[in-house]
């Protein structure tokens, strides 16, 4: 049977949150930076918003992090919000079978990454933005429509972050030099390097994050029959992309455990979508050997066991 | 919103009917062996089994084909009732970004096939079954699984196919010989070949394979609330690992387009899932360029856009 | 300058006998079947023989060893004997880049082996050898070929050795079906195989590899003037191969410490050429990390450093 | 036997230069910097220095070019000179088996480029003269050396090229932020490709570069017993490389063929080099599938038949 009491659900958040915290492995934090390096890996948040708009939150869910490659998700909605399917033709959409950075997979198809979710798609549809729009402008339109979704202007980018990350992402600046040699990014590396540094340090609280997340919850509305944010298709496309490649090379076991879309960020994030019955956000900063956050994981796998919410149960 | 209706469901497989079999284009036969070879590429089927067992039909429902790789959901369902989650030391569950037949990843990863719906790791997967059963013994297991699944008795294995394969099949016997190296298959790779091509050759019609699938689309049981053939939690992970992996490396589109957790087999089935909603098995010989039916994709996309079962939809 | 006196040469083989008998670091010894793994890692040989036929040996220079690997070198020669340049429609000739045994060179560039002096390689030889005769007959000539050129024939295979190779050589079996698949061998892999395996198992003294090596050291000859063994074009193309493919993934370092053509096998022998000057075989059991004879390999480069030999030098 | 009387040399070089201009089949002029992609096709230039200083030369001898790759070479002898055998700590001394611009192998070994005739190897190798010396001092001290190996102050960097190179070389751009990433390279990926690019765009005539070759034929020195540029050992050193690597995934067909240590350009130059007997410097701009000089290839494999100088000759 599938949860859906707002009661029920509360004691279930509270009970995750308490599990959680008395989690002694917690994982590695992300240190290629120092603004991720030193964030106190003990926090923990979990935070749904309901159909109806309810908000069940524990934990730190008023804590903000740096949601990193959750931005993948917004970038992706912007950039089909451009260019549409045309968006394709320079990026894949299989799952990888490969890290987050790899280069290979690049070498062998000639250029073009094999999903938007790894680093080098997300590079290329970061690039896809700037066809018309110059680095700065795009990166407030990104903004703006991550404020739209969550209903939350008290949403920034963490200028430490991104500079931080510029200044050490020597893989990245080879991705996007390599994709620049196969034609699949147009602009220059370093503009396109720049957009995608500060798309990704968008800081955001948990409580934000899931109502960041309902468009894709509700069939690309902010709520059931409420402001569209996106095509109805679009979303499902995009939940399908996140159930196979939102968690690098874990994205099968996410989905054999968990059985939801999600989307996981080097920061210790995930958002998490259970179409028509929440969108949920989930933040812890240790990470697990792939790369996903090691206690957020753990927690959406309770969460889809004890409200059974997998999309692949009959009774969902 | 989502269709429940009998009256248009039927409306709906009516039309996929009669745009598949206007279709020109319909993909290039398998012709390894003779047997496949010689199918009449002018054929589909689509068979739809409801929560009450009604079944919806359409086209050469009632035409037997080789399931082939399909086969492989019924033989991991068989393994993991055997030995159970041990089964996962020597399968992986994320998807390969490979080919069906690739052995590159297994020499990158030390003899660990991806998953189980590559070759590898069905040959793996049959090993685990051989562990306590001789060949013979095994194969009288897994076909009487499968009749049991589809209520239908009158299901067997086509004997030229499996000689065929066997005669032909270069490419597995590497893929066994290179896990049998490397200790994830214990038994002589030509007794796993052996029972493999036979699991593989196992030939059914549209309507039986559609039966077969109840289980899957129903928690692990023929109907809802009807017999049990697996646990619950068993059935989600399967549709899940369907979902990230059933297409080989058109996995990922088929997720995309389609949204529901399928099986693709060279012989130009598929079987495809509707938690809660529907068993769903589609057949044309002809294949597209990464060995899925072509026209069974399409109608499956056809089916999802008009019924809103997508997994990834709201109103599912 | 380059030496070339018996008295002086003798010393020097004496020094490195000496100094390889006091090393304690000796590698470790193949063990993947008994009758290699029960070798005495405590053996070392070297012998040369000189353009006017004389030998200068030291060890145990009249100790039989399973010479493996380095029988590719007597089959190359047979099979282009045979087939001629048509040979090198389905073998390579360029290094590989990869372990001796990698498969996955073979995937991407379709099934054509790289050089014949990997594992791949040297089985698609032995079928082209097998075109035109059974493996008992093809076999008789191997060896007959070997005796010939060492002008001895109390030079034979060791069955106990071809047995244990053929019961547990599941990576050679891959590589061979998977050639099979694509076309490059064309016989059945058991029979291909089976050939294969004897022929690794010829015995020899490294006094007698030494003697067999001559034709490489002569210009095709047995001694300058001497019978012809081989046209000189194909002698120095051998050789050529050997320099860039003999050692595997240590062919380039071999090349860089020891500048002359050589070509290893597992058993621990080392067949290396000095053009115009000698042939020289070396021997002790054990390998270094790339499956190389770690003292045959020291003991080259001592005698190259010291005779000036080296093909890189102008006083050569 | 090996031919040394001059006259003879003298009309074998013409032999092959009338040869050469005859041919129509030229190759392909590499076409991605319009200064080498305005190069006429039709030209043609060999020459040879022997151990008197003698220079037999022939077509289009004294005509720049390009030497793009060669410059590997002299870097590397300048490398080696400041920092020693140290550099091998950051670049390997294995053939490739990939092509000259591959990014996979580098992720696949963490960063450690195989060899230094590799671009990513090349890279890693200006990265070490650059730990002494800012980038003009380093050219400068390139430059300097290449004019003292062929006694000549007229070569000169072509600026041009350089610049060119500069804008377009997105993916010596993805290899060298990507060994930054991994440590290989310690400086600033801007400032090692503005040096690397230089270098490669010295221009030099057949003449000059047959001169400049002088210190590999003669152990080191310019002439037998003349001024010495480098030890005997790393010149046998840096023709091993150049036998095992210089051509790329060609190296082992050049090997084959010609059986003299090499290096190509893209620019369509080789520098080959006869132990003992001559520099050889040949040049046309057409190129062949794997990116080396067409004619060139053809012509020294002419050349290393009818002076009988391969390495791998016995008469040598």
């Amino acid at each position: 049977m599938s949860v859906t009491d707002p009661e029920r659900l509360r004691e279930i958040v509270e009970e995750i949150c308490d599990a959680m915290t008395a989690e002694t492995e917690r994982g590695r934090v992300a240190d290629y930076i120092p603004q991720l390096a030193d964030v106190d890996p003990d926090q923990f948040a979990l935070a749904l918003v309901l159909p109806d708009g309810a908000v069940i939150a524990g934990g730190d869910a008023d804590t903000r992090f740096s949601i990193q490659s959750v931005s993948k998700v917004f970038a992706l909605a912007v950039a089909l919000g451009r260019v549409g399917d045309a968006l394709w033709n320079r990026v894949g959409r299989e799952p990888s079978g490969d890290p987050f950075n790899s280069i290979v997979q690049l070498e062998h198809e000639r250029g073009i990454p094999r999903n938007p979710f790894i680093n080098a798609g997300a590079i290329a549809v970061t690039d896809a933005i700037l066809a018309r729009s110059e680095p700065r402008e795009a990166l407030g339109q990104i903004l703006q429509f991550v404020r739209f979704l969550a209903g939350d202007d008290d949403i920034a980018i963490d200028p430490a972050v991104a500079k931080s990350e510029t200044a050490s992402g020597w893989r990245n600046a080879a991705l996007a030099n390599f994709m620049r040699d196969f034609g699949t990014i147009q602009r220059h590396p370093d503009k396109v390097l720049g957009t995608y540094f500060h798309q990704c340090a968008i800081a955001m609280t948990a409580r934000q994050l899931a109502h960041a997340g309902r468009f894709l919850a509700f069939d690309g509305s902010l709520s059931p029959g409420g402001s569209r944010a996106i095509a109805p298709r679009m979303a499902r496309q995009i939940n399908a992309l996140m159930l196979t490649c939102g968690h690098y090379d874990g994205s099968g076991e996410f989905a054999f455990r968990v059985g939801l879309p999600g989307k996981s960020g080097v920061g210790g994030g995930i958002l998490a979508v259970a179409p028509g019955r929440a969108a949920i956000a989930c933040w812890s900063p240790g990470l697990n050997a792939v790369g996903n956050s090691h206690l957020a994981s753990i927690a959406l796998e309770m969460l889809a066991d004890r409200t059974g919410w997998s999309v692949f149960a009959a009774n969902s």
